[in-house]
């Protein structure tokens, strides 16, 4: 078995605010980046599948399809939205790094071919900061 | 004579959008960088003074200090913030990379220490896009 | 399941020499990394904690408190140190990157607060060169 | 237990191109990676060794000695060659980066000394791809 | 004045042969990059252009449009090719980093639009080779 | 004229101390940097060369020899050492990063061979610090 990545990026804005919670509550929890104007990030996503290659390609996938996979699933319900206001799989829910990893994974699953598998979702919030999920 | 970078960063929300243009407009010309609910990016920011070391220290200027000048003048009315929004010295501008470093100069200009010169501003938007200005 | 990752520095100097050994056997063991003058890195730690996001706020763990659990109880005792004369957690160990890890590992696990687990360490030495510990 | 990695590096030219298949369909499945005429990469390889360190060295094993295997087995090999046609462990197979890091794999595994395991090879195609292969 | 960089890929196959030299003179100058089934890279280019903002859009110049020139006069004629068999422009030169970055600017010179100016080419074949050019 | 930089990479111990000051100054000068016991570094060094190729080789100059120079007069004295301690050219000064990159400038400039010129030194001493010198 061997275990193919495929990076993409993505821009977005975003805040972590708790709608149930007060203002104050909000920023002694979420400080600055409880900030109601918004703040952003250059999102880097790294997406692994994994299996076993074809002998005529020697390929576990067409590495180029997993981009366009990547990028019609997740990429354009992202890039250059409001992650809070804009995207439909992360309605009634915080928008952290930690949430927007699981979405991303349950987007890209059900596109996943026959004969590979999802194994993981790596997401950098920023060069110091990336969540990874593998689905359970 | 010798320069000195330090490279500090901030997260912020924008838009391009400008207020005198119709919404049509605004998306022909900056497409989805127009999104009217923003979007956002890990800015990276290097700062680069000149001048003669100190015989003494052997340096051109402390680089702790020249981290805190930054930190106080820039990062801080940047960080978290929306560029649009919340930025004084953004007031009336269009929110680009180019006169965000044009600004971000201006905001350093006057708290360079006397014996050094502030030489350039280079601002990463994203790992394949950045602005350098020189002061001219 | 999530596992949420920060990243922090520090620079140090140390040799590879062990005292039980002549001078001889040390440099032909270590080559230069034995120079008895000392020589030096920029450490990059990755430490990542795991377990299941709280649905009020969407994280894992706050990574700012992440954050400062590291420099509290890691990055403080390393930063700017010499690692065989300055540590008490490396006293009469070898100072390999291997038992760096270790040993940030040891200082790191009485600290993670109940509810997540600490999932491992990532040592970087060089861009060259890391080691990861998993705790057992 | 710990784990080691080293990294190195090696440049190649290759094609993608499946001599049983028409030019066509070569064309047709790879795209532009087909071209008769080759293209080529910077390859960057990562070798994850585990074990337990040494208490006399702190060493699992030392990482100079690792590189030295790996460029004496593997970067000798491939470094500045056409992996179609220069490479005797590619024989036969599709020039694929999964085919590659499996072949890199087979390749070190005899070399790896007593008391430590090859664990994993990471190879990277592009800084936007890369494979991973465990052994099985 | 402000400078705007833009950051695009290729990958391509070359070798450094003299076609007026031996063999023998062609290795003994050329060392392994003369090998005569080719190498390859996965170069990175980095083009900077120069001038004043529009203050309707902030923008030097749309870089989403400088990314289009780049790739329609530059990336589209050596991505995935030989750059000593494929390449117009390099038609009876040597094909080093050298001649490949003159090359480069000359093919993007007559696209640069008016009211901006082509300032220079950063031109990487591996991360530790790169060379600049700045038209004369 | 083209530009062609080769990147070379060390590891050093050093501290910044000035002999002819109280431990106290020092220490209030420096903070941690003072540290009695050494720090130390993974010092990045780019060096530039400028020129006209060569029409018969594409070359500017051949990079490999210029690694050569970097290395035998430059890395050798700086590598594994301790730059207070080990190291000629910097006896007396005081082992800042400027004081650093001007004396690797002249250890490189009698090496250059006649038809190229030394054009800059670019030295990181942590990813987010580098000094640039120019020779004047």
């Amino acid at each position: 078995m061997v275990y193919l990545t495929r990076l993409e990026h993505f821009n977005a804005a975003h805040k972590l605010y708790n709608p149930g919670w007060s203002k104050e509550k909000n920023e002694e929890v979420f400080g600055k980046c409880a900030n109601e104007n918004w703040h952003g990030h250059n999102y880097e996503l790294y997406v692994t599948i994994k299996g076993d290659p074809d002998p005529d390609t020697g390929f576990l996938f067409d590495v180029k399809k997993l981009g366009e996979i990547i990028r019609d699933q997740v990429i354009e319900k992202l890039d250059h939205k409001n992650l809070n206001l804009d995207v439909d799989f992360l309605k009634d829910k915080m928008c952290s790094t930690e949430n927007l990893a699981i979405g991303i994974w349950q987007q890209l699953q059900p596109h996943i071919p026959a004969g590979v598998q999802l194994h993981g979702i790596k997401l950098y919030e920023t060069p110091q900061i990336y969540v990874e999920y593998f689905g359970t």
